[in-house]
């Protein structure tokens, strides 16, 4: 890299700009300021202008990213990562560091240069300037990502980066009350979310921002880049409400800084005086202007596409740069961040002293902080995992409260949380205490502390989910959040299960009233086509358990999945236990689940089958009295394979799904699915179902079964008629057949 | 069914709570109240409270539905039906009725009670009596559906409403602006949306309560029947921010009524006040008690379960009811309600002559105006639909543009808006005029009026597709809504799309930078699992076309569907015109288009093939390319199909089908699909897929697709290699195989 003009004569630049200062609830001091300001500010922003046109003109038309709000951010960038925020760019795994979340993750190259400047070491500046090149191992996608040192989140789909700032400063609350003691503030970390115009439009970011103003998060501050421009047009096309009054009324403290692209000075007061809250998050509503200091500043055409090699070389003269020379970081402005890997290492030992005090002082409390921190649950669950169930039929929505209860109650990772549904999920254990501020007295007498694990999203499904991603982000294995709902509202909360799976969050979503059980609420609430959905979604597994001893399955499998979130998948309605066989049962089995799919029962003479029944979840029981029927009354011999989860069954090897499914090759039978799900998927392991290609109906549980043929004896007529035809020729082999 | 006691003695009954009125804006005055009220009251809660337990009690621990809020609406339906609202039960479909919308859809016996009381013919008593029912043509659902007469749109899933009620508000705001004339307010109805604490909760609720408020809709009045109870506990256990503060920010006039549970005059004097709005939507804080009148008034329980025969018989008592005798509605109950079909005929007639007068003083407009009420279009969009396209390569978003944009342009019913994309999805046509309140003047000004059809959304897509959803349902075919976003964010308005799907709504969903190509946004914004959802989502044509040819067949095939939504799906890059053939290239179809998949081309010297390989939209023409490859590099002959839609495919007969794929049966060959998404389905219609079973990568267009292996070459040898491997007998007949 060449060095820049301002390598040799920048001290000539070196003046601080001091526009007129308005932090509406503090009068302007004087601080820290270290007058390299506007140096390095003009070096930044011209900076991501290179970084912008570098590829950008390689796609014409093509929505670049949009970059350019990260120029009107650089001076919020300054006060973060130079003033206020305490990490470690050395120890960037640091437990007990801020979190920053760029929720307006386009902006993506304002946080990938900052965490340059700031000495991370994977962040070198060849890696910087890979932003959008051909390079698939770049640590500058086109939104920030996980995996990258110094990120805490992937971000992108907006308003979710809301939601996640306020699980990571949820995980503070709850540590903080569980942990900290008087003179050892163990835990003491502040939450940063950076958000757009956008982030403050979509839903997840509103319902997370009531959540939060409701829990009292004064640990999480929202930063707001306001430059009132969309990639349509001005801000006011769309919105006109008025942003401050709405913060207020949402229970936050709401801070201005007028002049957001220059005075850093004001903007780091206000983010001194966000993290001094006592009892309510931050809203800092910054003016910035997209684009600043280019031709552009201030218009809609800033936000997409790049400047242009012109208007980058007018820029670079107006500054007094160089305009040849490309992607300079002079001397003053690597000393100026100089000095931050030395404090960030400065603030990691002093840490490390007083949790050593505070494991000398409180040896037994110390002992599981330290187990936390290494992301280790404190007992092992699979302990806690009964062993046997009840054999009396039993909705799996209540077999999944007798798993799961015992390990939320006994293992304190576990964050529980449903979606204003109590008393429909079975979540709630014996002494449970609610997450709430100790402060808040109900009016239904349902009170609780920041320690409290069970959290009342409201009607929230969204920020639900979001919200648990960050829990789960805030330290590997330190939380493991479950959520729950109806399965129909995890398409709600979709985008946000997504996220999880992409960022490999072992989250844990309990999907009640699935299949068409949901019964009177009608199509509306029967989630005929979300398992397609969830059962393509990578890194997730979908599992529908078919009575309790399934459930401990699926809740085993769950707990053992680390690399992304799982979601068992259960019953409103009363279902036979299979668990233990005997006459007309099948022999269900947690191992079975385990491999995905595993056979239920062979024929019950020994004998060859003429076909297979797979059966799933709250219909599993169907698929052997299907099989017992087709024996007493047709003499066909079926057998049948319980199916819980594909995702698992892919992961094992070729010659167990061949033995399973028994279909292909010599001796192959045809194996009918029946699940009142749309089929999709399903051809990959049946040669026919009984499924339901449309939507619901509003009818009680059993008679929904009845009015969609789900009931034994039609259902043993369109096997019986399915076999014929494949003797008649009717159906071609291979050919999947709806019946 | 036995009369009730009060049918001989309710007078004793007869009087009228006049409890302390609080409606903050206008004191209390003397209204037209007749005295009946507090009989009506009575009778209604009880008959609620009948229903409920009618079936409710089959059902031991199930959800059955969270109906008591119905209760504590009472006063409020009273009001609505019987004093404010403008409509007709003998002629539910009057162009100009006011609509009702029910957003907190589980109170849904509030409506059907109001319904049968008010005279809609075909909700009769026994019909209301089959509510949880086993009758599965009972008028009655779980949740209110649009095919009930007086039923506007289906709710259900929570929030969902409220953007529906913004939809149908501005379906009149924009047909007045279009049609109205000075004394000939040929559209004049008012829009009344009713929700509970969870549609304040609901992201998809906020987004719509920001537009509503930023459009000044004064047409649209959202009702909150504030019971301050969840299923959870109290509303403040999850919410305790200042609602009427936070409606005020969001541009609403707010009133409240202090006893909404009793006091019906002052909540008729706010809805009257809220009709009267010149500028701004009106928020109306009605406070009322969830099973008011019984021993669960204000609880939790009461939101849940049935109250118990016990409870309903002191209820009885207590009110003076004769507790042996159930579903009693007395005479004077009868004749309360009796005037209101007579009285809805005389809006009718009155509005009838209105529009008569209309059509003579304008018979141009008079004629168009008869047209959108019959839900026709003004033009043939056949017409419309560009012959040809240029030759050279071209990013389907803007074939898209070049076929849907004279068609938006021309023909009125189009209401086109897009999530804050307008530079991405190429939705915008010339001379198009912004659907905004004429007043306004934005800071970049582009400004409009309530007659623009082109809709800036924000970035609020969850909201976006629900207000389609009220256009279109606003009168059948009066509005063809349209939205637009990348595909990814879909996903966020995937709970709408299926609203519209379940209720047969015509709405035409833009979805652009599908497949991988959204490129250096990375695997946040690349849909890999979307179209799975999609494509099982029943009523829905998703559509993916290859070319211009196919981007025209896509919408001909869209807009000719009218029973459902359609996703149209098109890349951000550009892609090959394949159509006209000649060397290398195919001959794309619209027609093909029309029957979901089509032969595109078989091996050029017309001999037989080895393969088939399936291509589709972005990717289609690699199918074409690997074709030509396969033979001259390995020669093995290949035949390429098309294959744009799923759903239009399994419309065709077996025949059509099976001479399309050419797999089963005598001289059948392998299908191999490529796709850069989930293979989820395509096992019904290949044996082997090129497809993608995990997330995307941050990369520019080009060079994702070569990481991920879709480059002519080793797709090349993928298939050389499946073909051998079938031969040695690695791979079983009819097992699909993950290439």
């Amino acid at each position: 890299m060449a060095p820049g003009r301002l390598d040799e004569a920048g001290g000539a630049a070196l003046q601080t700009v001091r526009d007129e200062v308005i932090t509406k609830k503090q009068p302007s001091v004087a601080t820290h300021m270290t007058g390299d300001h506007d140096l390095v500010l003009k070096t930044y922003r011209i900076l991501i202008a290179d970084l912008c046109q570098q590829f950008g003109m390689g796609h014409p038309g093509a929505h670049t990213s949009l970059l350019r709000g990260a120029i009107g951010m650089a001076a919020i960038g300054v006060a973060l990562w130079k003033y206020v925020m305490r990490y470690a760019p050395h120890s960037p795994e640091w437990f007990n560091r801020d979190r920053f979340v760029l929720s307006n993750g386009h902006t993506c190259l304002f946080q990938y240069s900052f965490l340059h400047l700031s000495g991370y070491k994977a962040m070198t500046f060849d890696q910087l300037k890979s932003y959008h090149s051909e390079h698939a191992d770049s640590l500058c996608p086109g939104h920030p990502e996980i995996e990258i040192e110094g990120i805490e989140l992937t971000t992108g789909p907006l308003g979710q980066g809301v939601a996640n700032s306020v699980g990571l400063a949820m995980a503070t609350k709850n540590l903080q009350a569980t942990y900290n003691k008087p003179g050892f503030d163990v835990v003491s970390n502040h939450t940063w979310c950076m958000v757009g115009d956008a982030c403050l439009q979509e839903g997840v970011g509103l319902e997370a921002i009531s959540l939060a103003g409701h829990w009292q998060l004064n640990n999480l501050t929202i930063i707001y880049d306001n430059n009132q421009i969309t990639c349509d047009g001005s801000v006011d096309m769309v919105n006109r409400e008025d942003i401050n009054a709405k913060m207020r009324a949402c229970g936050y403290d709401v801070l201005e800084v007028e002049d957001g692209c220059y005075d850093v000075d004001s903007i780091v007061q206000a983010l001194e005086q966000a993290r001094r809250s006592k009892d309510k998050p931050t809203f800092i509503n910054i003016k910035t202007t997209i684009g600043v200091g280019s031709k552009v500043a201030g218009k809609a055409a800033a936000h997409g596409a790049p400047f242009g090699a012109d208007e980058i070389k007018n820029m670079k003269k107006a500054n007094g740069f160089d305009p040849e020379q490309h992607f300079v970081i002079g001397q003053k402005v690597r000393d100026f961040f100089a000095e931050l890997p030395r404090r960030g290492e400065g603030f990691v030992g002093e840490w490390k002293g007083l949790v050593e005090e505070y494991c000398k002082k409180y040896p037994e409390l110390g002992e599981e902080f330290q187990v936390r921190m290494r992301g280790e649950m404190t007992r092992n669950w699979k302990d806690l995992i009964p062993q046997s169930f009840s054999t009396s039929d039993t909705p799996s929505r209540v077999s999944s409260g007798l798993v799961l209860n015992p390990i939320a109650k006994e293992i304190n990772s576990l964050m529980v949380g449903t979606a204003d549904l109590s008393p429909s999920v079975n979540m709630i254990w014996d002494g449970k205490v609610d997450f709430q501020n100790p402060d808040v007295k109900t009016s239904c007498g349902i009170n609780g502390s920041y320690a409290g694990r069970y959290i009342h999203y409201g009607v929230r499904e969204h920020a639900m989910c979001a919200i648990a991603n960050g829990l789960a982000a805030y330290n590997p294995g330190t939380f493991l959040p479950v959520t729950s709902t109806f399965f129909i509202f995890y398409l709600y909360a979709a985008p946000a299960v997504r996220m999880g799976a992409l960022q490999h969050l072992p989250v844990l979503h309990v999907a009640t009233h699935d299949s068409i059980g949901a019964g009177e609420d009608g199509p509306t609430h029967q989630p005929v086509e979300l398992a397609a959905l969830f059962r393509a979604m990578p890194h997730l597994l979908y599992i529908r358990p078919g009575d309790g001893e399934e459930v401990a399955g699926a809740y085993a499998a769950a707990l053992s999945h680390r690399s992304g979130p799982s979601i068992v998948s259960v019953s409103r309605h009363k279902i036979p236990q299979l668990h233990g066989g005997g006459p007309g049962k099948g022999l269900t089995s947690r191992d079975g689940v385990a491999r995905g799919a595993y056979v239920l029962q062979e024929p019950a003479d020994g004998g060859s089958a003429d076909v297979t029944i797979i059966g799933v979840g709250a219909e599993l029981s169907s698929a052997v009295e299907l099989a017992r029927e087709l024996k007493e009354s047709r003499n066909i011999r079926a057998r049948v394979v319980s199916f819980p989860c594909w995702r698992l069954f892919e992961m094992q090897p070729v010659s167990y799904r061949r033995e399973v499914l028994r279909r292909h090759g010599p001796g192959g039978i045809p194996a009918v699915v029946i699940e009142p799900y749309a089929p999709n998927g399903w051809e990959r392991y049946a040669d026919a179902g009984i499924c339901l290609r449309q939507f619901g109906h509003s009818l009680p549980g059993k008679y929904i079964y009845r009015h969609f043929g789900f009931e034994v004896q039609p259902m043993a007529e369109k096997i019986s008629g399915y076999l014929n035809g494949i003797k008649s020729g009717d159906f071609l082999k291979g050919e999947f057949v709806d019946l």
